[in-house]
């Protein structure tokens, strides 16, 4: 059975190591973290330590931490045959290449510490420096999900960037609505089934063929109407958006 | 029992008029439309017609026609001590006021005719001129969706505007994010589950403090390498959202 260590209980590194803990076909055996506190969760469970010369043997190193950190990291563990990984989306995987064994294990999915994901649904893609390696990883992917995909650096790259559209504007587009709605004395909770029926949409069929709204039909006058009272800093996102739209359609408002 | 006919057989009119047929509590006696293709669906079930004059005598008429045709419609329709609503969210209620009863019935929700709705869960947003009239359109919409909404031309207008923004350009970003991968060759699916979790969150968290990602981080070094490669088109949405996340959250990019 594989012998993991997590280093870095942040978001990712909290959901990834209960997760693991909770999996018969992989071992969770120590969690790292700079300072103690976020590793207290764990303490009756396995080891834990704020010291990297503390470390146990292990076959894989998840290294969880902020970007930033991964390098620093990486280069204060000791030498070791184990596979080191790190699980961040813009980070290249040669910034592991020190080490003998390394490779990329991100899990495409937002993270919070206290809503629990599914994971089986969570796509994990993998990368490594050889065949043996993604075949370690490989494997302890599929003891947490059912979706795995072999992705280079770069393609994770655009998918994290693609990520960046689907989840962290769309969330804020969610907020302008909030907005809206709350400005108005209205309750926001008006838009939620609205918001879960866009998604069902793109599940069975493509955005493109799902678009509708004033922009997608060139309605200009709707558009003017909505402009002419839209709180400054929401008009310029509503103008781009709607005018983005026209052009994806050969429309023209 | 409510005696109802539907004016107009677009999304929204279709949507709603097999609803109608469906319920025990309303009865649905004819539909309109200018073009009879569109009323074949309804011709074995209850009486159709392309000609105003030959509209029967009901309790509510339901103009569903796009927004610049309802004034028209209104206009050619027989004088009547029936209810006159349409179901535009842009259009003021005093569009229909050459009658004596008139108001709004506003289901706020995307439709389309190949996927089937759950009314029960559409907030219906009813407005009329008069208490009597908001009692008879509360009545049917109580026998369609269990969520009734006192809502004002004004406040539509604005929830109205609310709902561009997180259905119409909620989707052109699922859009945005699919032709990233696609131009990657990766399946865009890998980014359902994340578009999923994201709604999951603002139903248990408002959307202000379910916000992650480099915007909301300060983090300007991701924010450039993504910006380095973006297409032309994608690249000044990713500037605008991602200024706008950091001026929500008071963070400097």
């Amino acid at each position: 059975m594989l012998k993991v260590i997590i280093l870095g209980i942040g978001n990712v590194g909290f959901n990834l190591a209960t997760e693991i803990l909770n999996t018969a076909s992989a071992q969770l055996i120590q969690v790292y973290n700079r300072s103690l506190k976020p590793l207290e969760y764990f303490k009756e469970k396995i080891a834990i330590t704020n010291d990297l010369t503390k470390l146990k043997q292990a076959d894989i190193y998840i290294i969880c931490t902020s970007d930033k950190a991964i390098e620093k990291i990486s280069n204060n563990l000791p030498k070791t045959n184990a596979v080191i990984v790190h699980t961040s989306g813009s980070t290249n995987i040669n910034t592991l290449d020190k080490h003998k064994n390394y490779g990329v294990f991100y899990p495409l999915q937002t993270f919070s510490k206290h809503q629990k994901v599914n994971f089986k649904q969570i796509p994990i893609c993998i990368e490594a420096n050889s065949n043996k390696t993604l075949s370690t990883l490989k494997r302890l992917a599929e003891s947490i999900s059912d979706k795995i995909y072999n992705i280079n650096s770069q393609q994770r790259f655009e998918v994290h960037k693609a990520a960046v559209f689907v989840n962290n504007f769309v969330n804020h587009l969610y907020y302008i609505g909030e907005q809206i709605c709350e400005n108005n004395d209205i309750d926001a909770e008006i838009l939620h089934p609205l918001i879960q029926e866009t998604v069902k949409k793109v599940e069975t069929m493509s955005a493109y063929d799902a678009q509708t709204g004033p922009a997608r039909r060139g309605d200009s006058k709707t558009i003017e109407n909505h402009l002419s009272d839209l709180a400054a800093n929401h008009k310029e996102i509503y103008k781009l958006l709607s005018q983005s739209i026209a052009k994806t359609y050969g429309k023209k408002l």
